[in-house]
């Protein structure tokens, strides 16, 4: 009888075992990912010979054979793109604004927002009024008709995580152009939305509704910012002329790019790990999202050279359009085979490149505690840090489909110093940083993948 | 009977909590450091205006200065110097190698090791042989004599944490010209400590036996060790002509610079928070260890933005010397006034001024545990992880009057890149991680100071 329970044991053992233990696929995951640091030679090619990728632009089309060929590379299994229409702003040449004071003329550091109508060739010209709420826009009424709306409300410094000061800023960007227009306005600047003091705009989504008119916004400098600011003080009043060149065109068509190591047990059970693949036009989106995309890539890379097939299938999706619209998001979700398909969790990486600190999760409290028990497995690469709540953009659609949501946490204190602006760009990423974050996700993904959810 | 406990509940927990509850003063201390960013302004001017700033230098008196400055600036109660002799070794102006074989020349890019002998002026010449280990020096034993050692056995970058690594390879810089003279080598070349792959050389100290032949040794940049690791293993035979100016002065008198709030109720009982002011004589020394320097005056800065005395007296203590002979660690333990004092706790901050996740500390358990129960309000800054084993190099001369040893542990990725080579300067630091060290450490020195340990 004892003889039975031991075989028995060694059976049940071996078998839960599978060919790997958790614990050595995470040692060889660490060791062949920091040996390799193959996240940022993907990350130097991107940004090197794609360079900045806007929806509907020809970079991103360059974007999209680019992710293509990366995952056939790392050894996907099947890599296919999946169609979805993408919109197209362009910003054009001219993004200028004029600010004039008795008789001195100063050029401020602009870009316009991400989906602004454009001016006429001279522009629209207005007195400026600086505010930093949009109760203050509704406080003034009337006195706002033919101005243009300065919206001045800085990050608060004392957030910890400047995400969340981005949580308090950004609704001068998103809604700004709209809030000012009901009080008859005819243009917006915005503080550029970064704690960084620079002469760098950052640029990033606007909306406008239909009943509205639609008023030209730019985003200025923290610098010049700070400089009208001072120059309001000073001065009875401060006029501003702003040109921008921005036009939006019909939708066009694209891709999101879809590579995938088949699960050998539950091939329909799908973990997604992703990113987005289009960037702003500033810089070469290195951190936003170039990053999330490498790691998503880097993920398959190394979980196939563990050797050992995952028992659920593993799937990077690189998503179009993130930046303005979550066309791609909203089309992998939507599309046919997902019904035949059963997605158990997904994984997003869209906070930049740093080093990771662990995961945010959204999902029940059983699922939650299944996740927070590979904390001790993340522990080897310092990324143990699990909490509630988290996730990203684009896997956000899959939430109807019940599919737990996960957001690798890195180091958020650069992040929005480079974030939407010129200053994104591969020389402030630091390759084990991003390797890390790749590791983080690869040891958590697989051991999902051998254990579901 | 009731009352009376109720009213001797009172006046205990009134007394308990003093003025301010630890966590009003976390919060307090957060958003002082964050809005003011103070730490940060202050390493722009040491880096400015005092530049490098190595033991016996120009520099170092400079820092003298400025430190003493600070710390009256940042409202010490009192602020003093102890004298304390130092090494004085330059560097000079010559730092050369050139290897040539089959008729190529090519210079690497070297530096001398700090405390080096220099050479004559034509160098010392011979054939170049790569090595790994001091295993293989004593395999290679009389084939070595008369020959250059090239010690290139890199970081291994399998290590998360880059200063594991560098504890693996710093042998070779520590100790490489005593082996390689032992078996009658002329010149020693040691590849950079660092995971980084450029061209800057990192210094560091070295050591010397008076019984044995004291052979010049250099540092060659990680790109410069790889190419001629490459031409050695195509070349039959690659000389090597080493030629330095350095030189080692008798030493000279300077100084620890001091400053503290003093304690109301124990003010014998003292808390040390400090760095090292001297640093190598390449860079600025931004993170190594001006960033530890400038935290700790910060330390001070902002426990009394708080408006309520400690009851232990808080120390700020920059010490000199750290990198070529720890003799301000060992002045300030050995200082006579010291016997009247009693050292419960020591902080040092000398692992960059980057983001901190935590404490290490080395003391019994019964401490141990007390320090930890200050992980809850170091959560405010992400700062909680708290592990056993830690310290610094200045502070390690108090272990001897039972001080309980704390380091600062900081993000390590980045450190190493930078480390005693000309990459170590403030465009290397973010402010706001620079200050949440700060912030952190004065969050835990604060509750030491109230508590006792």
């Amino acid at each position: 009888m004892r003889t039975i329970i031991l075989c028995l044991t060694i059976i049940i053992f071996s078998s839960l075992n599978a060919q790997i233990s958790h614990s050595d696929a995470a040692v060889q995951l660490k060791n062949k990912g920091l040996k390799d640091l193959a996240a940022f030679e993907m990350l130097k090619d991107l940004t090197a010979n794609v360079g900045h990728r806007l929806s509907g632009s020809a970079g991103y089309e360059k974007a999209v054979v680019w992710g293509k060929n990366a995952l056939v590379k790392a050894g996907a299994d099947s890599v296919w793109l999946e169609p979805v229409m993408i919109p197209k702003w362009v910003r054009g040449n001219v993004e200028k604004a004029t600010a004039s004071s008795a008789g001195r003329k100063y050029e401020l550091t602009v870009c316009a927002l991400g989906g602004s109508v454009g001016t006429s060739k001279e522009g629209v010209s207005g007195e400026v009024i600086e505010v930093h709420s949009f109760d203050e826009v509704k406080a003034l009424g009337e006195k706002l008709k033919g101005k243009i709306i300065f919206y001045n409300r800085p990050f608060d410094k004392t957030k910890v995580n400047p995400g969340e000061a981005y949580g308090g800023a950004v609704n001068q960007r998103t809604s700004g152009a709209i809030e000012a227009a009901k009080a008859g306005a005819i243009g917006v600047l915005v503080r550029s939305m970064t704690n960084a003091i620079d002469d760098e705009p950052h640029t990033g989504a606007m909306r406008y509704v239909d009943s509205i008119p639609k008023i030209p916004a730019a985003a200025v400098s923290t610098i010049d910012a700070n400089i009208l600011s001072e120059v309001l003080k000073k001065e009875r009043s401060v006029m501003v002329t702003l040109q921008l060149s921005a036009k939006t065109f019909p939708d066009v068509p694209s891709y999101n790019v879809i590579g995938e190591l088949r699960g050998t047990e539950y091939p329909k059970e799908i973990i997604v790990v992703g990113g987005h693949l289009d960037s702003w036009d500033k810089g070469t989106g290195a951190h936003d999202d170039g990053s999330g995309i490498v790691q998503s890539i880097e993920v398959l890379r190394l979980i196939k050279s563990l050797n050992v097939r995952p028992k659920r299938t593993i799937r990077a999706v690189l998503y179009a359009n993130e930046e303005n619209g979550l066309k791609g998001g909203k089309a992998y979700a939507a599309r046919e085979s997902r019904l035949n398909e059963k997605h158990i969790a997904a994984i997003e990486s869209d906070a930049g490149g740093f080093l990771p600190h662990g995961f945010g999760v959204s999902t029940d409290s059983i699922k939650y505690e299944k996740i927070r028990s590979y904390a001790s497995l993340l522990e080897i690469v310092g990324a143990e840090k699990i909490h509630k709540g988290g996730g990203g953009a684009d896997i956000s659609t899959l939430q109807s489909l019940g599919t737990v949501q996960i957001g690798l946490d890195p180091d958020s204190q650069r992040y929005f110093d480079y974030h939407h602006s010129n200053n994104d760009t591969i020389d402030k990423v630091h390759p084990r940083e991003l390797e890390l974050g790749a590791i983080a996700m690869s040891i958590l993904i697989w051991g999902i993948s051998q254990d579901g959810l």
